[in-house]
This record gives structure tokens, C-alpha cells and sequence, in this order.
């Protein structure tokens, strides 16, 4: 295999994904380190906390009271980055002075909503098995849903789901988006504020840019050789293996070719689904479990609470049918640990100003991280 | 003025540098902040200490000892993410294949130097007088000068270079490179594992990701519009005058209109400013003097040692005539703090995921850093 030479070489890799390089010094990890240390999470949290606003019954910033929710809870958030409401921005239509060349903006709307993964204030997606993930993943599938615009192939879709939440547990807005985003940020590392297990969605009226670039290399991609790029990637990786992760019969877990983050991880369904709203009720749990075995196996990897942000990219909520078709369903996980629970990898002045640049390989990574299976290092240890 | 309404509503604005988005959602800031507080930098250093391995006469990890250096010092990394020599990588030239499509890779060489902006251990940017700082800069002309391509258009401009620093003082290249990134990781929050004031140089065999990118756009502006896409903006933010935190004859500083990072600042040339060898003896001085007000003004926002990452962005080392003439040199700095010494801005899910989101508008952080005139804080105390 004539790769093994990018074992010991400094070089680029491509992100066919995104249309750009990063740079790999696999050399690099020998560097001492005597620079900032994180500290290492707080673990003795109790399972209900009077203060926190995402725990069951209790009251939240704006006045509002949790419902006594026993699996997953949603609310739009108390500190929204978009709102649903607000003034017109006019964008002068001169073409060619400087001020609409180089001063250009939009407005733009949305909602930002807040989604509980369990009502356990000390729980975390490593601590649960897959059928506890599973409401999340419903959530977010009818979620979805309730935002898709009428105009989308994909809300018939959407009409036949058999889903556990109703359609009213589900927020519902007040107008047509463009996108959503369903993000997680766990870890006071990755500016999580509070323990309690959630997540949140973004709904904007606009395109953002990271999906935006995505589908337009996707685009590209299917135009060029008739096939997902995606599903060319899924193929590929099971072939050779290396970055191979973890599979099931629906999913397959890889340390990404093009990986930024030391441990960045990417889940991909094998068969080629555009959104949440297309995974059957049997997918939809093998996606609980792959979600599973990512957050477990990163905690068992530096015995931890381990922090990262994770988000999933698909079809968007409106566009045309060629946009929803060569969306292809996948989920990042971005952790910024690289040698050990409290150093972490800084991604700051040549990754800025220049490049990402990456210390250990994917491959290296994704062997370190096949080892960390196994039964979870805090119940092994009680 | 149409604008003020962007300090109502959540927008996006265009970086026409690196043609991307941004969110911007100015009412954010009133969310209160339980998460993750940095701790503040320690301010009491010797201004020798033996065990740095930047300081004057001390031994490195490589077993090299530095010269009794009184002004700057430069050497290559012990840890270097490129290096000057290592096998070929060969790229597989068939040209369908899956494995080619999807797993590109190519070699990069090059240099990692450091550089030290002075002798003392405790000093900074922020604490050494403009007279100060001009050494650096000579010591970064005189670098770039030494890894200009012979083809370059600026070597016979660097051919005629009058600096204090001599030719034999900035190490000299084995090879030709492609850029030369010159940056500052400035705090332990920025990953800067050393207090002794110092930047480091990656000169490149390939051209990283944000110059290409940015070189691309001003080339493409200057094909339509016959002009410079950064002399139209120093002109632009002249004239309008919000975003312009300080100027002297040759440089304005701005908070620019895409500024990522809450308090993100934009150095830029007055004229028409290729790279470091195109400035003269005056205007170098007056850089040292631009990047000592920010700097200053950085220290005195949150009365600490205000982290950042610095970059400079200029003509790459070899190319093409058309590319070293659309060059325009500037210089970025990317500060994480947000709300004070200890609050930072975390660019994390949404922002990683989706879109960069800022949460206070350039303008406000323009009106914040004007204020921050006068005399170090630290001094003031003393
Ligand atoms: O080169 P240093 O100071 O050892 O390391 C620092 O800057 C580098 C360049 O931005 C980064 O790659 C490292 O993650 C960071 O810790
Ligand atoms: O929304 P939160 O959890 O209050 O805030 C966190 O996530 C947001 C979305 O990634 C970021 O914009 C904030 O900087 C971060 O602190």
C-alpha cells in the first residue's frame, strides 16, 4: 500500500467536501508540551438540579416552566442568535459603488431551539444505550419535519412517519426556512454552559455556509460522475478499511480522510438518505447506537468526560429537487482533545491565518479509537 | 444612514476577502454567561529565566544555544510541522478512480522558524515602544527578502533593502518556497506554550488554504474592476469612518465590516503595499507603530494580557507576475475574548458546523477599542 510513506511525511490532504486542504505534520506529537492544560470535567453532578433550566419542572430565564418531561423536551431558546420576527433590512441596489460591493449584508430570521436528551441532569449520549437515544433522534427526525417547507419533496415524506413524539411535541414556526442545523456542544471546552444533556436546532431563513459549500461540492460531484459523492466515499472507505471506525448494517463510522480535529469523527448511512425524515424506525435506532459508540469509545479514549462538537448536515428545509436529491445525511464530530484529558490541540495562528494543521493521522486515530471499545471506563471502575 | 438598523437585527455580512458569510446577532451579549471562565494570564515574570528556551544564552531541546541576542533572534523550530527535506510523495496519476477522486494527498515541505521580538522574558507587543517593535519587522522583511524566489518581481525590489539587520542574521532557505505565513500566537488561551515574546514563520512548498483563497478574490475583483478589492476598502472606510479604530499617515486600522472574532482587527496599508519589501524605512516604523496601538489598546480593554493570533498576509514567495502584483499586504489579528479577562467568545457548533456567528456588531467593537487609548493599563497602576 503505498500510502504508509503519509505516515512519515508532513503533507496535505484534500476535503472533497468542502473543496480545501489541510496539513498533516504526523511527526509533530513528539513536541513536549508545556502550554495550557483544561481542567478535567466535574463527574459528581446529581440527577436532578433545582438551578438548572433544562432539568424537568423547573422554571427558565424568561419565566417559562419545563413540563415534567420524561424522555426529551424542546423550547425555543431564551437567547436566541436569530429571531422570527424583527425589521426589513433593504439592501441598496447601486451596483457598483463600493459601499454595495464591499459593505454587503441580509437580514435574516429564524429560530433557535433548545432539545433535552433526558431529563437526568448527569447524563450524557455515553452514558445511555442506544434505545435511550433513540427519543433524541425521534425528536429531531419530527422537528425536522415541522420545518420542512410545503414546496419539498420531502414533507410527503414526512407525512407518513410513524414517530413516537407527536406532532405537537414538536415546536412548529410561523414561517418557511431555509435550513436547519442540530448541533451539540458538549463540554465546557466547547462553551457549553450547563451539563444537562441537549442539543439545539437553527432554523435561518438563509444558507449557511459550511452545508452550503457541502452541497455545492455534492452537486458537483453527482453532476460530474453520476454518483453521490458520499455514497462513492462510503464505498470506498469499506474497502480499504483503515479508517474504518465501526459499522452496523445501516452505518458505517470513519475517521474522515481529510479529518481536521485530532479524533474527528464522521458517521455516514450506507445507503444514500437525503434527511432524518428518510430513515426507517430500525435506522433511526442503528443510528442511536452508532451515536453510541462514538461518544462511549471517546470517553473510554482518555478516560473522560470527553468534549467535542458534533453537528448533522442534510437536505435543507426548502430548495429545489436537485438540491434535496444530492443532499446526502452525515454527522461531524468535532473533539479538540489530542494527548490526554486536559491538552487539547489548538487550532489557532498558521490553522487560522493559513491552514488546519493536523498532528497524528486518521488512520492512527481511528486505530486508537477501534481499541477504546468496550464497556464504559466509569461503570467498569464502580 | 440606512445601516444603524444592524444593531437591531440579526444579519449576515460578506467577507469579500475569503467570499464567505457571517452571522451576526448583535443582542446576544445580554445572555448571561455560567459557562467556561479562562484563567487570567500570570503577569509576574523575570525578565531572564533560565529554563526558557528562548531567552539569551540558553540551551534548546535540539542541544543548540542561543546567542546572547539584544534585539531579535530566529531559528528553526525543534518541532517543526515542515521540514526542509523527506521522501517524494507520488500521487497515482489515474484519474477516475475512486481512490484518486477521493483520497488526494501531496507533499509539502518547508521551514518552521521562531522568532523573538526581543531579549527580555516579560516584555510584549503591547509594553515595547514603536522604536521597539521595528526591529521585528526588520528581521521579518529581511526573512522574506532571503526566501523570495530568484523569478520573483520583489527580489529586485529586495535587492536594494537598506536594513539594520544583515542578509547572514535571517537564516536562509535550502530550497524555493511557495508562501511564507508569518504569525503570533499570543496567550495560553491561543496555545502559546511560551511567554517570551516570539512569532514563528512556516514558509510552504504548497499555497495554504486563507492566502489562496484570498489572493483568488482579489484577483478576481481586480479583473472587473481594474482596481485593488483592499485600496477600494481603505478608501471605503475612510470616508465612512465607523469601523476605523486608529490611523497615521501610511496605515488605518479598522475593526472590519466580516469580522469574525468579537474584537478582530484589520491592519491595512494606505498605498498599494505588495509585501514587507515594498515598504520603506518610515513606513516600517509606522507598521511597528500601528501594531503597538492595537496591541496597547488589546491590554487596556480588559486591563490583562489580551490574548490573540496575528497573521500576516502579503505576495507569495514565488508566482506567477499577476499574482505578486494583486497582493495586497495586510495584517489580521484574531482575539478570543469577548465579555472580559476570563469570557471568552467560543467559535464552536453552530459556528463549526454551519456559520461563524458574532455577537456584538465591528462597529461597537470599534466605539470599545477607541476608548481604549492612553497609557498601558499596567503602567498606569505602577
Ligand atoms: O508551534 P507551537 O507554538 O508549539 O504550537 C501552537 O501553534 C501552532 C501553529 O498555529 C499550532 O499548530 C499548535 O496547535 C499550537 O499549540
Ligand atoms: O448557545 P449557547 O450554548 O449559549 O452558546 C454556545 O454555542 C453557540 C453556538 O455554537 C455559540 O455561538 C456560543 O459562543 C457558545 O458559547
Amino acid at each position: 500500500m503505498p500510502d504508509t510513506i503519509l505516515d512519515d511525511i508532513s503533507h496535505r490532504r484534500y476535503n472533497p467536501l468542502t473543496d480545501s486542504w489541510l496539513l498533516v505534520s504526523p511527526h509533530r506529537t513528539k513536541r513536549p508540551w508545556q502550554g495550557q492544560q483544561e481542567s478535567a470535567s466535574v463527574t459528581t453532578l446529581p440527577e436532578y438540579d433545582p438551578k438548572c433550566y433544562l432539568c424537568p419542572g423547573n422554571p427558565r430565564a424568561a419565566g417559562d416552566k419545563n413540563p415534567n418531561y420524561d424522555k426529551t423536551f424542546a423550547f425555543v431558546n431564551d437567547y436566541s442568535a436569530v429571531k422570527e420576527q424583527q425589521p426589513e433590512y433593504e439592501v441598496s441596489q447601486s451596483s457598483d459603488d463600493l459601499e454595495s460591493l464591499l459593505l454587503r449584508a441580509q437580514g435574516v430570521k429564524g429560530v433557535c431551539y433548545v432539545l433535552t436528551f433526558s431529563p437526568k441532569h448527569n447524563t450524557t449520549l455515553a452514558d445511555m444505550p442506544a434505545q435511550d437515544i433513540l427519543p433524541t433522534i425521534d425528536h429531531w427526525t419530527r422537528l425536522y419535519a415541522n420545518h420542512l417547507s410545503p414546496s419539498n419533496p420531502l414533507s410527503e415524506v414526512a407525512a407518513k412517519l410513524q414517530l413516537s413524539i407527536s406532532r405537537e411535541e414538536a415546536p412548529i414556526p410561523k414561517d418557511n426556512y431555509r435550513y436547519m442545523q442540530i448541533f451539540e456542544n458538549k463540554g465546557a471546552v466547547m462553551g457549553c454552559s450547563n451539563p444537562h444533556p441537549h442539543c439545539q436546532a437553527w432554523t435561518t431563513s438563509t444558507m449557511p455556509e459550511e452545508p452550503g459549500k457541502e452541497l455545492t461540492q455534492m452537486t458537483k460531484y453527482r453532476q460530474k460522475h453520476g454518483r453521490h459523492l458520499l455514497a462513492d466515499y462510503v464505498k470506498l472507505e469499506l474497502e480499504k478499511g483503515e479508517r474504518v471506525l465501526w459499522q452496523n448494517a445501516s452505518f458505517v463510522v470513519v475517521c474522515p480522510w481529510w479529518a481536521v480535529w485530532p479524533f474527528e469523527v464522521l458517521i455516514l448511512p450506507k445507503r444514500h438518505i437525503r434527511a432524518l425524515v428518510d430513515f426507517t424506525a430500525d435506522e433511526r435506532l442503528q443510528l442511536a447506537e452508532a451515536i453510541q459508540e462514538v461518544t462511549r469509545r471517546y470517553d473510554n479514549l482518555f478516560e473522560t468526560h470527553f468534549p467535542y462538537s458534533s453537528g448533522i448536515h442534510q437536505a435543507p428545509l426548502d430548495g429545489t429537487p436537485e438540491e434535496i436529491e444530492n443532499a446526502y445525511f452525515h454527522m461531524h464530530f468535532y473533539p479538540p482533545l489530542l494527548r490526554s484529558a486536559t491538552v487539547k490541540k489548538f487550532l489557532v495562528g498558521f490553522e487560522l491565518m493559513a491552514e488546519p494543521q493536523r498532528d497524528i493521522t486518521p488512520e492512527q486515530a481511528t486505530a486508537r479509537l477501534r481499541a477504546c471499545d468496550g464497556q464504559l471506563y466509569r461503570n467498569k471502575l464502580s
